[in-house]
């Protein structure tokens, strides 16, 4: 595995996500890392994030996927063309399937993969395990980012869509 | 509107969610009230809750879809046989689709309808707007909690599937 997680290589202006940012302290810091054909993440949800007792909350759940399967975008757009450098995807659409209860108090295997990059959208298939066992599969549609969530440069021209 | 959160009628072992438990300090203790053919919650991201600077973290839309969608399926329910009382339902699905980017520092409006309630499932509609502009649209299936979710009651016997 690829021991430097893509979310290290995130401009700053991307790294303030709740979910993946590194520079936001009260965040989840999800860590991407390729292996092989796939990205492979890590995940220990804390106590509170429950549903019910003993399981991790969907939402949380949701999050993951939300964030690896941009991470998973951003690097094959990246391997595609690393010319462009780091690109910038916000999520159009997410889908995300409970198969199994999710237990709390294991580390979660967050897993994903490119399955379609065009010139406007990625879309990835993820799923999360917990001890070996398939509890989530998840969909992410990623746009590349509008201009309109751009902050212009520091004295450069504004950017409208 | 109703004044009373259906989450306030949660039984305890239903109100550690951290999406909309009233037992969860760490959560983010969401409230779902009747309007009509609706139910309505209300939340204001925290300035952590962060995507792009300036917006709103899609993980944390998604929490409030699902957690908001259980609460209609909920309600669904208890209207259509009260005599059972509150029924729990988990997630089996999500679904997110981010219409327009969702702007940090104003309160959203989250809103809900059952669109199918069977027997073992039920279906629900989701949208989120911000100071009036529809952001976010979800659907989300619940199913009635299986018993291995469930824990048995003190000296009571075990429930499972």
């Amino acid at each position: 595995m690829n021991p430097r997680a893509i979310q290290e290589d995130y401009p700053d202006d991307m790294s303030h996500c709740y979910g993946c940012g590194r520079l936001n302290p009260d965040g989840l810091q999800l860590k991407s890392r390729r292996d092989g054909e796939e990205m492979v993440a890590r995940f220990r949800p804390k106590p509170g994030h429950t549903s019910m007792p003993g399981f991790v909350y969907g939402g949380l759940l949701a999050s993951l996927v939300d964030c690896h399967g941009m991470a998973v975008a951003t690097d094959a757009a990246l391997r595609a063309r690393p010319e462009r450098g780091i690109e910038r995807f916000v999520t159009a659409a997410l889908e995300v399937t409970y198969v199994h209860p999710t237990p709390l108090g294991v580390e979660l295997e967050i897993r994903g993969k490119i399955e379609e990059l065009g010139e406007r959208k990625a879309v990835v298939s993820a799923r999360i395990l917990a001890d070996g066992v398939e509890c989530v599969r998840g969909r992410v549609v990623g746009v590349r980012v509008p201009g309109t969530m751009s902050r212009p440069a520091t004295g450069g021209a504004s950017n409208p869509e």
